[in-house]
């Protein structure tokens, strides 16, 4: 069993790099130090409660398909501005509540090139999906939840230090794999960095141009920021790169993120 | 494939009637208006992103270990001071981020004794609970995932209205089945109500005392405030009142509940 | 000295009745009962400290000029879509962070009329207002700060209930004394209701059509949930009823209101 | 009319150096490109609204009484313990809502001394503040709010970069200061630091030392991350270095500090 997730605390990646992301905050409500002082004894029960508060995309989490337009539209040709300041009215994480089950593979592709994590700016290619997939002996098939690894978290987390990683450069999926992703009818695809794709990006003409195609045209959700160093040491030492894997988002009414917590049964 | 939460939004049941907590806020970062608007486009990127404030236990939930203290301490015999305001230092919801799956096994005693559901006050006993599982034909095992029907929820959503669902009287586990739950030595027990353990409670000289005994002293989670409906229905059709169960919590660092999203794979 | 403000806590006026605005979230980042623990000790200081998350309007309040739009324009003409997701670009209220100060003057229309409180849809006119002014033998100048006393907040208060009094129905100003307003050259128009104008609406064809005319057309800020019954109780005994007003606003940069504490000095 | 307090938003001071402190979150509850796009026609009302969530001291602000502890006591011998989760049940800033009015005194300390801001770690003694005063040719009465310009906040300022201030080394009062301060009987005491006390502390054997004496020992508020420049350049050009000061608290109830805006009257 395997937890793909961050914890989620104030010490996470957000640096204040892009958009008004924080690190979660976390309250509390009532405390045993209250209690032990006898501040709750009136109420006849000793405990504690706490509240968080935090953007729904800060942490390891899933796009919601109202996430990312194209020109005005959003999957399925809804209009965007179904999406406002009540949320998004089409497309909203808690459509796919029951979804995000399924089979899982592990594309460990920066173990399969033989380095601790890829450089910043280094595109990952169909190819490399393709030799990696080979390599491990894991067949991609319609409906997984393809899980790509280019260790770029592992790295920030032995380095201690997160840098650029929520919103700076880093390495990951190239353009044309969105393609790839089409053509092999995955249910989500998902990586162990803040974006899934390669930053600096292949082009200056758009920022962040492979979620423009698969958000709102190929209509696949993505995982990011997943953590999967334990799992893929796991899959390294027994060869088996392909797991039963849940990943239920959180479902907020109307929101287009999720934080969540993966699971990977081996 | 069955989700057991409800959505978390700002019609959930808290109406301010137990300690502080509060419906879930929602609120956007950055919207589809203000895309289409041309806001965004010198950023060269469209979409929408948002956040949220919660108690962790508004909702569908887990409690954690450091949720409840007995006297002064908490489960393993920790300090009940170690929960300050910075969180629990011990007995934090993170540190079980992996291990909410197994075996699950619904006992639908609301089905099994013919009514949509039981009124407020009633005490569900071990013998209910023993002759609901040999009734579905279903045993319980060590490590389970016990969740218990009791009908509250399904009529509140049916009457489209919570009154006093969370923190006012409930239908529940008696006082007693703290001793089924050692027996049975299951993993954790879950139910359909706010608060698992009846309301009134059994006993004016402490509130809420199924609860000092089950997390402080037997030392499992309990999960609150499950979504039941449909796979009660499914289980009743089919006859099989047991499943995968996959729960994982949010693991927000040194908290003591968890919003979550339970799923049930039949 | 009278401050104008009620205190911001959960049991504030807001009932959901109108937009996402709650009561305030007032929670603890460190607590007495930590440090007497001995919690704090490591840091060398005792301490507590905390946070609170609000709406700006949710209690005593100032409406900022890019509260209300007039189609798709606000005050000065500028284009109501600079106000998008990351606050007002125009019309703030951090702009007027050193101008909410002058001459205060309480027309206290309930206690003229005789009345405790006006009851609900109870229109106001400018006649009233000028009878008011003349029995109180105030004059309105240029500049004022017009604080207009309707009994309301003082009747919720009284019966410990606050019903619709957010969003809800109310006595209030007539739409005619925009014309007053306007007249009168005044710097600011505040009450003791929510939302300054008579509730229901005197027309159904907009809601809140004084607000249309006020904010984006005079270009005045409102004042709203002003706590006036000690004010207007030392008015009353000693016949004065103008002040020193200072009302500053928390400037917090780009937002269409604020929170605030109005100071009377007599 | 001088407004004295920095603007609230996420570019603010706090950089995560002391407690939990971050800076101010504003979002937008609804926003005009949501009114253009017509998303809120049902309603009848064009309009923006927000809410702003934000540590009460993560600006310019006052301490409140239960903010420091001496031992297990705070001001008035009341016990720490009654400062919990649930806020401050005696000195919260809610009782002083009516009462930071009064006599302002400016001491330019820096501008006497002949530099642009004092070094980190530079103690203001009980002479400097004396010499600072005879030389301005202003007298510190009972009950003035004192407000001591270091300089500190005009550098980060002019620099663009907070650098430290917030939590790190300053420059500020000397503790012996305490003496001087309750010998003069003030009302307050504000400087355009972060913590009012210089820093590195004087002492090692206690953090913030002076702190420990002021609020719980003296009783009296300190205002801190003041806003002092423009104030400074009016004092200093006119030479007069006294004015009506106004800077009444967010009452939020039972809570050991508040955001404010205060605001002096030349």
């Amino acid at each position: 069993m395997f937890s793909l997730a961050l914890n989620f605390d104030r010490f996470g990646p957000q640096k204040g790099l892009w958009g008004n992301r924080f690190n979660p905050i976390h309250t509390m409500l009532a405390t045993g130090t209250d209690a032990v002082a006898g501040n709750q004894d009136e109420g006849g029960l000793r405990y504690a409660d706490d509240m968080v508060s935090l953007p729904l995309q800060c942490g390891t989490q899933w796009d919601a398909l109202g996430h990312i337009f194209y020109d005005d539209k959003m999957w399925n040709g809804y209009d965007a501005r179904l999406v406002d300041s009540d949320g998004a009215q089409k497309n909203g994480i808690e459509k796919v509540k029951d979804k995000m089950v399924g089979r899982g593979v592990l594309l460990d592709v920066a173990r399969q090139f033989g380095v601790d994590h890829f450089e910043d700016g280094t595109a990952i290619t169909n190819e490399d999906l393709d030799v990696t997939a080979q390599a491990q002996g894991v067949e991609i098939r319609q409906g997984d939840f393809v899980i790509v690894r280019t260790g770029h978290m592992g790295h920030c987390l032995r380095e201690d230090e997160w840098g650029g990683y929520a919103g700076g450069e880093a390495p990951g999926l190239a353009f044309e794999t969105a393609d790839w992703i089409h053509a092999k009818r995955i249910a989500a695809i998902c990586t162990d960095t803040w974006g899934c794709e390669v930053r600096p990006n292949e082009t200056d003409q758009a920022s962040q141009p492979w979620h423009w195609v698969v958000i709102p045209m190929i209509g696949i959700s993505m995982g990011e920021i997943f953590f999967l160093e334990e799992l893929a040491d796991d899959c390294a030492a027994d060869g088996v790169f392909e797991f039963f894997f849940c990943a239920p988002p959180l479902p907020v009414t109307k929101a287009v993120g999720s934080p969540l917590n993966p699971i990977a049964v081996k």
